[in-house]
């Protein structure tokens, strides 16, 4: 029961390569390192909002998860899809973001699904993840 | 020209599992095979914006469908693609709903495809399928 | 109980003759008289709020009803107290149009009643009224 | 052809008696008596917006009349319902205020049977009727 | 000069039968008893919004009456025409409210008629009424 | 006493040529010789904003005139400088408009100026210009 | 358990001393001298948010009140820390105005704490707290 | 340093054939010949948003293209991530439209590509692609 | 039919000398120079919004010009009177803008001529100005 | 150094004969008199904006005036155009108030320009004007 | 009668030492000590919305002062209750600001207290109070 | 340098006692004893915005603190007085919430802090503080 999913959303697979200045240069590779000393982790990054929702149903019944950890990208602020997905499914997500995303583009300002999430983290870096995973297998 | 095509959006292949007390608990099995009484069905179900919008160019110039009965769910509110691809066919389009959308959050009263749709049916639960194809076969 | 009240409301008897660009040219009598032949009917028509409240309050706690269909035509936008009424009866009401609203002026894309009825069918010209019998004589 | 009906739609049965530094001190009648020196004149005044719909179907095919002057009261700024009927009947409205509305409260800036009207004439106290009966007989 | 005129507007005639959860389940007449050893009161309902004019144009002008205590229902929140009435006539009107309308649904938060009234009383059940013949009869 | 000031703001130079559907084929010459038949009038155009300020100054002092007919074109809608020289000045404005501005855009509905005007006049073709002379000599 | 706890926002210890065409001239000692005559009154002002809070936590939770008449004054509008206190506590809030709000400017019209208390007063100059007091000793 | 990717979305493989009125009726092919002549072109049309951005991610780090020539269909009304993946990469996009969108209904006003894009160029019919290229091979 | 007028607004004088790192150093007559090797160009620059809808008209009926390309500077965003002229004249007009609008200050987003005019080209720098060109002498 | 331009825009010409209630019945000419005590003066007045821009561009560039003082009257409420012209010169300008504009109608409350002044200067009437020379020779 | 309070409000006890780039390095106590040269010199600074009204109410009466300079910080945007004192008392009070808010982020541009001060002065570093008290001396 | 001060605002002081249901039964007490396994811990609350200001001031120029976790309960979404005072001070700031505040009413969606603060956490109950301390201490 302390495993978790971590699941990124679109534009994350370049992560180190895509603005350094907002999204840092450690690569998500090295975080997915030092997350697995912590619990055991499964990984799922893609670009379609689709394959966002199939993994959230294949994963979110579950119970040998303890939660999934998202970060949904650009599609926060649009996909009340995968906000109805959330919803849908059993197991808690707690909604991270790398940058402090009140401190970007008003439009960054609203999410879709964190009314449907456990709880939010977002400003720490990719130390957003750690806590995330924190967050699920403490409580 | 009798045929109908049914699709479902997004998270709607979890019926019946899903938040029952919103969506009941009937699945759509059994909800097709009632309606393969009233007229020839093709399902098709997808969580990929894109998909649908695949399957609607596939079926809408088909003159052999009397029409497409379409359940967006969450597309509903956000899909501009979708809207453009029902106005870019040739078949008829009925909007459906299983619960009444506008008994819901606010942000559920918005369809951006009811205006290129023939018409629209929400609340019925599972019998708004049934009442979209006879909108379709009956006119 | 398969009694069923079909309330139309202001300039709706004028169908036929108004705008039939939009209304189609057949009259409420020959859709009546078709009605007929799937269930017990009664008519009201006025183009009073008030007199619209009274017959909600007359009929909606009669359970010699299966329940109501209603057209408010432009009460449908503006409406509070027609909304409060339907809140207050026992029996289920169906909201229907006959022209797809959402198509039309944006002020007609807001109903003050949606979210107190049982569902709503909209655009399938004078079949929306059978489809909103069917929708209650059905569930 | 010359004739003309005057609607006052609520509160214009107390011209004279009300917000005399609104609406002057001059009553309807004194009004009535010079209009009828320039066209036969039809004067209904009422407080119930279904009263004003009923007149308007009443009225509004009866091509005696070369058309309709209507001072909807504070309906102006609140009935789709009104709105409707001058859209379905055959007759021509000028919409006349005897007030500047514009230079009042903001709700009053708002028409909601303004874009159905043949014109707008506002501003010049029951002159304002005047000037509503001589722009439907002279064009 | 102690007589109260009480005007209840749409829905109020189902007092004790509708939404008991909202309305609580005493009757409007058991109220009215508890008044009436207060001050002479008269009673007005009408689901009719013209009829609420019509009544307040009546009686006023009347110097015999304290003044009036209105319940307009969802009239409050969608009638100009009502409000327009208030500034027509003498006597002052108090605004009351059974439920607390703040704590509902934010339609309900604007009330067209409050800037014309003497005062507002809402949320405190049928005793709202007396507070509200009490704000006339010691003022 | 007779005289009035006509002045149009832009584009009105091209009556006639311009958008006939909307504005018709008359020509402002026939229409100023109809209008000369009533009273004097003194008649201005400008597509400059700047100049019908300074037209406003240079006439609005001087009580050899009745008032001021002002067709502001786009300006209308935009200029809170010609409603400052409308309030600066001492002759009476009446605004008009040929085509009936509440049935076009909806940027047309809002007038920066009908608030410090005598009253508005809409919708009559270039008859509008009569009624607007007639208001601003009858009174 | 008639002890009622009277609390003053910001400004209001000038009560008779500012703006008396808004709130009268009459002071807060003389209206609190006739309520005491109607049940036993605490009074405390302060023109500090903060204070307002520790004082409803103090006494909130004292059964031998039977509750609390709160005139927040500005912090109505702004204060959604008073809000929440009021929802903390146990003892019932009621919401007083001396000025009618309703008719003033319309920030005046929105209360962040209505929707918290059992119920509103507003608009009758002093009395307003009477008519508070009475509301709470009575149910 | 010549090559262009052209990226055409949601809806645009059925050009020649989708509402002609507004698209016109040459096809993409014929388009693509002609723009061959002028610089080498690659092609890519989708109808799912992922891929889109996938496509964007292969091929926007690559020096040896000009550019990208983005016409993203409805997903430029809709698509945060799109927008994101622009800022992401390192070539240039141009936004192009065959339409003038700003003619069209408001909801297609407003691009979340334009403020990362390098200029859109709206309103041409198929000849927008060829200035497109233009802009990208000659700066 | 090759000759096209450019027509430059407020502050464009300037160019070169004014906030380079928006506009960049190039003047406008070296951009001029280049263009005159495509066509015959006329070209008028005022600050003045009068001046250039007497150039518009002036212009806009002649049908040895292939059309005009404006850039009307501020008065994008502020003038409806420069819309009105576009429309009422006979040649095509295309918009350019030497920055990227969609990447500034908000209120420049929004365009009152785009949907008047054939097409909106925006972000090539001077480089826009060949291309509103290309656009009216190749079509 | 010490020379200072003062602007006046659209109907401050008819200081001290224009509303004096709001504007005060001083003239400009006694004002300029005590500033010339002061500092060396230029004044310009004009009711167009194009001739403010113009004006502001020819003396922006000229190093022997210390900056502007800019009444832009309603212009500061409309005018993008000045804001630019303000932006694109080098002059400091500092824009001043003869009235309060925030204690006026809410449209006068925001202004244009004050993001590309130096400072903002409201509602001490024509001190204003001195206050603004002050702020340019001081600093 | 040349006494003037200068009120500071939250964080301007860090002037010099808070964001030099926004509020400049110089301390307030230089700038007191220049102010002083020009009149009698009272300082209050608090974080306290409470304290600032305590302080306005104390001295806001007393005519030995010619007025009060107000710099309330973050609460101009906040505070209705200080708005209020502003209003209740005798003494004018001139808003001051050491930046230009109108050049800082958009919820800087509102100020709640503008509408009930005399004048406001912003922009012109620590010399915006030497304007303010200025301004109070010599009218 | 691994001291961390936590502040806790308005209405935090009755945690345990307060609305259980949203922000649990366990005392604030209970959960500082927990964190001070991890950290050295300085903790202040107060129902007072400028109190809360004097803490942020007072210790937040202090290196030896590695950060400040605050929970500014109401004031999260009011102060922008608080804002100002955590961009003036030179320690980071972790914004932490105990319920997730976007599940909540929609006044609490908004942040004024969140822009100026490293990051923010909510939702996890009093676990949010344990996270907010980790995430200072481990960066």
């Amino acid at each position: 029961m302390n495993k978790v999913l971590i699941i990124n959303g679109p534009n994350l697979n370049l992560l180190g390569r895509r603005e350094p200045g907002i999204y840092g240069s450690q690569s998500m590779e090295t975080c997915l390192a030092e997350l697995r000393k912590l619990s055991e982790i499964e990984y799922f990054q893609s670009n379609h909002e689709g394959a966002i929702i199939d993994k959230l149903h294949e994963v979110g019944f579950d119970s040998s998860y303890a939660g999934i950890v998202l970060n949904a990208g650009a599609y926060t602020h649009t996909s009340v899809a995968i906000a109805d997905a959330i919803s849908a499914i059993e197991l808690p997500v707690v909604e991270v973001h790398i940058s402090n995303v009140h401190a970007r583009e008003s439009f960054r300002h609203e999410s879709k699904i964190s009314s449907v999430c456990r709880g939010v983290i977002a400003g720490f870096g990719l130390d957003s993840y750690r806590l995330g995973v924190e967050a699920l297998i403490h409580s």
